[in-house]
């Protein structure tokens, strides 16, 4: 198809309120499809499969999908004043959909804090004191459609304005890196670590940008370098074991990443060699930024050390990616997913509410 | 075939004198082959086409196939006397064996030391200022077996030495890691970098070697943990980026690794991403050292901004071993072959002669 990826959003409610539609990220960057999912079973798999990933893309998804699963119940359950459904049978099969969908990944904060998000004005209004055993359907639905777009519109909200903080910490023709996908793909726009090197493209502000291929799974090559280049940037691509090599060439001005989760001292989780990125900043005092939106910083994890890293399949190292064999049969494999960046590493934390510089404890306490 | 990898040689001549036999690395891990090669042209595709590879190995195979094009020249000029050749035809048509040979890769230093080191016996002994226009053809032909034996012994010495050296810098039980191939596939036996697991394999040590897979070609996964795991030893492999956490959780209590050169000041170029590895090495307090054959220190390289680092195509990053394509089509690609990774960074270079440690100048001069 002849779509440019930066002209569709990578998830959305479509116009009809019936449906939503994602870019099939399984098939980048061969091909960009857009999939039109209604049923609960199909977006369920789409989270699954990684059709759609990326922590807050995911939360979105999600919260769309209870709001189109709430539709599906309402339809079926009207009693006999019209627009009207049983209460009690509606929240039970709302919550069986909200725990079915819960279930598509296993680490993805965001799935579960957008279905509660989404539930909850639907439970806000149902319990409304009335002794009714009914509940006003179609008003219920209108309020979760709303919330599951709020969601939306403030993923892209935040986007941009930590974008706008991070435009404040470059200058024109600077050579930017990232690692791992922390663009757009991982959001509806711009991304996290991304929305810099987007808005500063509007701007004229002509990037030299360098991702990271990010293995095992390739997501700075096959996802972050992918969108970028989509956009015209200028775009170059290496292995993650190369980048003290660019640093020490003097190529990188400032480097960017996304976060699984900050904890309060700063420490930040993210996809594994990313400290190995920062450590090389350090050496090269290249300046590391986090951009990290607020609901990623989690003060109720004192540091690093108190975050579980997932450790994932050795095949997806040995075999997955290749042709031929690459690694002797049956060898051992230690493939985390993620690692810890300490805080000292880091100069500074971009979210939508402002910058914070070390020391982030506090930086991070006055925030909330 | 059932040939264990340890069993053999990476590039031995046969017990005929007649052909040189190699383990052909193109088709590891997935079966081992050994290659009988007498032919000059033959030889030249076995290096060029890496599947002979590794400096210390190709200069073997160099010094070998020398010996094999005299032999091949001497029969064809005999002149009248029995086993006598024209000097100068001899020499000419030698020399033009030189060059072809030293044509088949275009950076590895010990191709043409091997070379010049087997020529130079031959014309030593034609140069013996006699008048006569002939040379006893059989007596330098057994020279010149005699020199290319000597490399090939002495590398499995020097690898050997390097091992027992590095051997009283770590106790048993001890989990060591490597990055890229300094194995015995780059050698004869026992590598430079992982000499040391192989004797302390032998003398009960229990290593837990874990290794960099080494991206962009993944010397370290299809190479090192196959040759190390074919021993029985206790071998997991990992990403290039995923080093940092794992001498972060404990488990690394030194890593060894190889070298394509050592300027004067011992900073150390080798295998792209070598630099990550020390810096996480000295982020985590896990001493890091260089296994360096004397041969490899070139005290006329002042230091590590002085070393040239070869860049490669951008295929080798974003296709050759892919199923699919995984990245976008025509992107830029930074793919060096090699970094420096400073001396602050060196903990000690392991040399046959000895160890040493900061400061590097003073001990690599006394070396020599």
């Amino acid at each position: 198809m002849d779509i440019n990826i930066n002209d569709i959003d990578t998830v959305r409610l479509n116009d009809a309120g019936d449906a939503i539609e994602i870019i099939d990220q399984t098939l980048l960057p061969e091909r960009i499809e857009v999939l039109s999912l209604a049923d609960q079973h199909d977006i369920w798999h789409a989270i699954n499969l990684l059709q759609v990933r990326g922590a807050p893309a995911i939360g979105i998804t999600a919260g769309f999908a209870l709001y189109l699963a709430a539709r599906e119940i309402g339809g079926e359950m009207m009693c006999d004043s019209p627009d009207h459904v049983i209460k009690e049978s509606f929240f039970k099969k709302l919550a069986e959909a909200k725990d079915y969908l819960n279930s598509s990944r296993p680490t993805a904060v965001n799935l579960s804090w957008a279905l509660n998000r989404v539930e909850k004005v639907a439970k806000d209004r149902g319990d409304d004191g009335r002794k009714c055993d009914c509940i006003k359907i179609k008003e219920i639905i209108e309020l979760m459609k709303k919330e599951a777009l709020d969601i939306y519109n403030e993923d892209i909200e935040v986007c941009r304005k930590i974008g706008e903080y991070a435009l404040t910490l470059v200058k024109k023709g600077d050579g930017l890196i990232t690692h791992c996908n922390a663009g757009k793909l991982a959001t509806v726009r711009f991304g996290t670590a991304t929305s810099v090197m987007y808005l500063g493209k509007e701007m004229g502000y002509d990037f030299k940008v360098y991702c990271d291929e990010t293995r095992p799974l390739l997501q700075g090559a096959r996802l972050t370098a992918f969108e970028l280049a989509s956009s015209g940037m200028d775009v170059t691509l290496l292995c993650d074991n190369m980048s003290a090599s660019l640093m020490k060439s003097g190529r990188i001005n400032a480097a960017f990443v996304g976060c699984d989760r900050v904890a309060a001292n700063g420490d930040t989780a993210n996809k594994i060699g990313t400290s190995m990125l920062a450590l090389a900043a350090k050496r090269n005092n290249v300046p590391f930024y986090v951009c990290a939106p607020t609901s990623t910083i989690d003060m109720s994890t004192p540091s690093g050390k108190d975050i579980v890293i997932e450790q994932r399949g050795g095949d997806e190292v040995t075999s997955m990616w290749y042709k031929h064999p690459m690694a002797p049969k049956g060898i051992n494999v230690y493939n985390p997913s993620f690692d810890v960046t300490e805080a000292d590493l880091i100069t500074g934390i971009i979210t939508e509410k402002g910058i914070i510089k070390a020391p982030f404890e506090k930086g991070l306490e006055a925030l909330f």
